[in-house]
C-alpha cells in the first residue's frame, strides 16, 4: 500500500506550524489553513476543517505546541501548557483520541518541567508528536492487513461517515481494511453512505476512493437498508470516536441505525480504530458524552436553507452503537470478537 | 379538523385547467403551476412538482380530461384518451394510485364511448374526477380518526418523507392521524425525517406541521435509530405508494431503514394508506416496481454539487417493508393488524 499522490493529507506537521487540510471544502477545493498558534488549532477542530478521531489527536498534539516558549520560567512555562492542553481537551468531547493525544503529550511536558525545560526541550515534544505521527500511520497499516482478511474476494462492503486518509495521518482506519485489500488484488466495491448533515462521505468517503481507484457506489444514508436488503452488501466496516470498556462505540451519527440494519440483514459489522480510541475509563456507551451541534448544519446544506427556517432541530453528531450489534473490533493489536470486553481488556494488558 | 388557511393545497382542480402547487420549490417559495394539458400533468409528476401516491392519482384525474373534446369522432377521442391514459400511467412506475386513478376514469370514458360522448359528457368526467377528490378527501379524515386512536397523550410520534397534506387532497395519510390527535387536545410531538434526497421531510413535513401549529422536531434521516434508543419515540406513522396483496409496503425510501430500527426497539409501525393504494394484483413486495432516479438528486443538494461530480450513485426512489415489520396498516376502511394479508382481503370483499 502506497501514497496516492493525488490525496492530500489531513495535516501536515513543520518545525514552526500546523498545515492543516480544509477538509470543510472538500471535494471542490483542496486549501490548507496554516496554523501557528494553539487558538487556531483549536478553531480548525471546532469548525471541523479536521475531523476523524485520530487526525483530531494528531493536530492537537501538534497544536500544543505551537507558539510555546519557555522565556517566562518553567512554572510559567507548565501552566501556559496545561491551559493551551484543557482548551484543546475541550474543543470536541466525544472522541477520545484527541484527550489522549493531549494527556500524552502533556506527560511529556511534565518530564520537561522536572527539568526546568533543558535545552532542546521543544525539539524532544516536537520529536514525540512525530513518534505519535508515524505510531498512527503504523496502526493503519496494521488494522488494515488485519481487516482486509476479512473481506471476502470481490467483497461489497459498506461503510459511514469518513474514516479514511483524511480522518487519520494516513491510510485510514475502516477504509485501511479495504485499501489493503484492493492493493492486494482483490475487487472491492464499496457502498458509501453520504453522512448527512455534514457529508463526510458524499465530500471525504468517495473523494478518497475515487483518488485511490476503488470502485465505490455513493448512497443516501436512508438508501442502507434497501441495498442490504436487496443482498448487495457482504460487510459494514465503520471507525470508531470512542470505544467504551465494554466494548459500546461511539461513532458519527447514523452508526447505531447501519449497525441495527447489518443485524437484521445477518451482514458482519466490523469496528476499526486504534487503540488510543479504546477508553477503559468509560465503562459502557451510555457514559459516553454526545455532542449537540448546531441547527443550521440540519437547515441548511452549503448554506443553501432546506427547511423551515425556524423548524426545531435535533443534531447530535454521534450515536452509541451497543457492543451486541458488533461482530468484532479491530484495532492494531489485533482483532477482537466474541466478549469485546474481554478481549479489549487483554489487549491492554499485553501492550502495558 | 379544519381546514389551514397558511397551507396552500397540492391541486386546485377548476373547469379548464389544473392548478398543481410546484412542491419543489417550498417551503421558501408558494407558487402554482396552471396545467391546461395532458402533458403538463405528465411533466408536473415526472419532475416531483406534485407528488405523494393519492395527489398523483388526483392529478391525473384530472390531467386525463385537459384538452380532450369529442370533435374528431367517438372511436378517436377514445383512442386520445388511451394515449393519454398511458402516458400518465408510465409517468411513475411505483405508486399504484396514479394508475388506479386513470384506469377508474377510464372506465367512464369508455361508458361514454359506447354512448358516442353524448352531450354533458366532459361534465360528467369532471364531476368523477371531483368524486374521487372528495372520496380522498373523506378518506384522510376517516384515517385520521381511526389512527388518532393510536396516539397516546403526549405521543411522540416519527415519520418519514411527506404523507401529509401536500400528498393528497387534504390532511394526509400519515400526518392525519397527528393532525386528528393534536385537533382533539393531545399534545402529540412528530419527530421529522428530512428524507433525502429530495427532502420531503424538511421541505414539505416540516412545513405543514408548522402551518397546523404541530410541535416538531426535524432531524436527519440517520438520526432515527438515535431518537428511537434514546426512548423518544412512541410509534412510528409513515405512508406507501403501494402495499401488495401480503402486506408487503413500497414507501419512499429510506422507510424500511426505519422499520427494521422500530422493530429492534420494539417501537410500534404503522402505515396509514387510502385503500386505492393496496394492489391485490401484485402479490408480493419483490413484484413491486422500484423507480430509479437520477444521479444528480444524491451528488447535488439544490443545484449545489456535494460530492464528485463524476462519482457513481445508487438511487431508488423507493424501498419494500416486508409485512412482518408493520404492526398494522389503516385505511378508510379500518384498521388491520395480526395477519395483514387476510386483512387487506377481508376489506376488498367488504367493498365489492
Amino acid at each position: 500500500m502506497t501514497t496516492t499522490p493525488s490525496l492530500p493529507r489531513s495535516i501536515i506537521p513543520s518545525a514552526s506550524q500546523l498545515r492543516i487540510l480544509d477538509q470543510r471544502r472538500l471535494p471542490a477545493e483542496t486549501t490548507y489553513l496554516d496554523c501557528t498558534t494553539t487558538d487556531s488549532v483549536i478553531d480548525a477542530i471546532k469548525t471541523l476543517a479536521v475531523r476523524g478521531a485520530p487526525a483530531i489527536g494528531l493536530a492537537a498534539a501538534y497544536g500544543l505546541l505551537l507558539g510555546r516558549t519557555a522565556g517566562q520560567g518553567p512554572d510559567e512555562t507548565l501552566s501556559q501548557f496545561e491551559a493551551a492542553a484543557s482548551a484543546l481537551i475541550a474543543a470536541r468531547p466525544t472522541a477520545v483520541n484527541l484527550a489522549w493525544a493531549v494527556e500524552h503529550m502533556m506527560a511529556c511536558v511534565r518530564q520537561e518541567h522536572r527539568n526546568a525545560f533543558p535545552e532542546g526541550w521543544a525539539d524532544r515534544l516536537k520529536a514525540e508528536a512525530d513518534q505519535l505521527f508515524d505510531a498512527d500511520r503504523q496502526a493503519c497499516l496494521t488494522m488494515g492487513k488485519i481487516g482486509a482478511e476479512l473481506i471476502p474476494h470481490g467483497g461489497r462492503v459498506l461503510t459511514h461517515c469518513n474514516a479514511g486518509s483524511l480522518a487519520v495521518s494516513e491510510f485510514g482506519t475502516a477504509l485501511a481494511p479495504i485499501y489493503a485489500a484492493h492493493a492486494g488484488g482483490n475487487p472491492v466495491h464499496v457502498f458509501v453512505d453520504e453522512t448527512r448533515p455534514l457529508l463526510q462521505g458524499s465530500r471525504l468517503t468517495a473523494f478518497e476512493l475515487m483518488a485511490h481507484e476503488v470502485p465505490c457506489t455513493l448512497i443516501t444514508d436512508n438508501m442502507a437498508a434497501h441495498v442490504m436488503a436487496t443482498h448487495q452488501v457482504d460487510l459494514v466496516i465503520v471507525g470508531a470516536d470512542r470505544v467504551a470498556a465494554n466494548g459500546d462505540a461511539a461513532n458519527k451519527i447514523g452508526t447505531l441505525g447501519v449497525a441495527v440494519m447489518a443485524k437484521h440483514f445477518k451482514i458482519p459489522f466490523y469496528v476499526v480504530c486504534p487503540y488510543s480510541t479504546v477508553d477503559l475509563r468509560t465503562s459502557r456507551g451510555a457514559d459516553i458524552e454526545i455532542e449537540q451541534r448546531a441547527p443550521s448544519e440540519v437547515r441548511e446544506v452549503y448554506g443553501v436553507q432546506v427547511a423551515p427556517r425556524d423548524v426545531n432541530v435535533f443534531n447530535p453528531a454521534f450515536d452509541v452503537t451497543p457492543a451486541e450489534l458488533i461482530s468484532g473490533i479491530i484495532t492494531e493489536r489485533g482483532l477482537i470478537s466474541g466478549n469485546l470486553s474481554e478481549g479489549l481488556a487483554q489487549q491492554n494488558e499485553g501492550y502495558q
